[in-house]
């Protein structure tokens, strides 16, 4: 099952994908869906497709979590092409609900955050309220994937030690376009995930190569904070990104950046740098 | 002004202090007060003051604020003793709300998590939205003061650079006891910040001595991430952490820690340590 949340009159709603149209849900978001313990029955019971609402396009896919967890250092080939051992624990961070941004979003930053970089990322949504999880627990309870694009401003990620100023501007972190249940899709399996900025590939991961799968990640996490439904966990980047090429290379004004995750899709987010005018 | 929120049969209701007694105010707790823009009016003109209800107790005073910042690094005299230059940035990371307890909560980790340290801080309550906002305009936008106990796993802390797994356990980070208003309470002039364990004092610390006031806190802050009425920053803690003395010390099952903020009060916090028992 593929569902998704759709901007329509001002509002949002979920819907589910039913061949090539969308069947709308009586929930506000994917989010809301995932808290109703009768949601996704709800969903898999849904009337026959009608066509996406006029005007409509989509939101993040879980617009509002309460809780989003970000993982740095988790793809196995890019840690021993850098010469590091494998983490024994997961580097977590987290982000405001508030960064998050639709698929096909324009992402603007002020030009103080010129430094933006791409990171193609597989994220997990959490469907069932998970604490001290163990990892049979932790996989039972994912109600599925989606791809998330971790756009990073590297200069604020670097002021400190703490990554936080530089993973947390508003609205730069595209999340979705849909969620794919796992009955229909295995990370673990292998799913290729890519980045393109302007056509050009510059990133070529494979999930079955993260260090900490979701749910070793959601185990983990569980073990000192609650998870709840529609809550989200972004598992990690591949090799490729600006920062770490030489000369480092970042986005410009008027670049699009798409991320491809294999049996999920696209996000396609235009680049906008608003550079103050001088006085 | 003197705010709190009040436990009270299952739910929570804000009240204003008035001489030594409390009259209970329309909205359910300090966050919802400072998110009405007539709350702070309100609480002005309430009449005189109750008995504080049977049974009522003290909940976190913002009980669930949308955003939790929190500063690590930011006492001056702390940092040179350390040998350290001062930074030139804020040393940032969260909290989730849940995170936040009771003034006289006792705190509950599982034996996983033994190695609990404390950390006194002052804490910034966001009375106003604020963007990209100046160091005047941060200022202005401050609703007032409490304090915190930012009580801290090291080891989890220390999996990886990211603070993020030491810092987020739950119900961890007693807030309180109340919310002084600015008129009443100016941390730049210097307000003692101290910490006891069992009695005995380990902490002693002046205001005065943050390297970013609460001002450059939330203009800092407010130039990657939008910041709302009811958001709270934890503006860091001064020497005499657990962590720093040779050996390490930590906090035991059945201590008792009492941070104390000039002009705001006491956060008395009982500790239990959860070991699990071998079958």
């Amino acid at each position: 099952m593929r569902l998704a949340t759709l901007r329509t009159g001002g509002t949002t709603v979920a819907a589910v994908a039913a061949g090539g149209s969308w069947a709308p849900l009586p929930h506000r978001d994917v989010g809301a869906l995932l808290r109703d313990a009768d949601g996704l029955a709800t969903a898999r019971a849904s009337a026959g497709p009608g066509p996406l609402p006029a005007g409509a396009d989509l939101a993040p896919v879980v617009p509002h979590p309460a809780k989003v967890v970000c993982c740095g250092h988790n793809y196995a080939g890019h840690i021993r092409e850098m010469g590091r051992e494998l983490p024994a624990h997961p580097t977590l961070f987290t982000k405001f609900a508030d960064t998050l941004t639709g698929p096909a979003d324009t992402v603007t930053v002020p030009g103080l955050a010129a430094d933006l970089d791409w990171e193609a990322e597989l994220a997990v949504v959490v469907g069932a309220p998970l604490h001290r999880a163990t990892r049979d627990g932790a996989a039972a309870a994912i109600a599925g994937y989606t791809a998330a694009n971790d756009l990073s401003v590297r200069s604020w990620q670097r002021h400190t030690g703490q990554w936080l100023p530089g993973k947390a501007f508003d609205a730069t972190t595209p999340l979705g376009p849909v969620l794919v249940t796992p009955d229909e899709l295995d990370p673990a399996a292998g799913l290729a995930l890519t980045c393109r900025v302007n056509g050009e590939r510059v990133q070529s991961g494979d999930t079955a190569d993260l260090v900490f799968d979701a749910p070793a990640l959601l185990a983990y996490i569980s073990a000192f904070t609650r998870l709840s439904p529609g809550d989200v966990v972004l598992t990690g980047t591949p090799a490729g990104v600006g920062a770490a090429t030489s000369p480092p290379r970042f986005l410009a004004d008027g670049d699009v950046v798409e991320v491809s995750l294999q049996g999920v899709g696209v996000l396609t987010t235009p680049i906008r740098i608003e550079f103050e005018e001088c006085a």
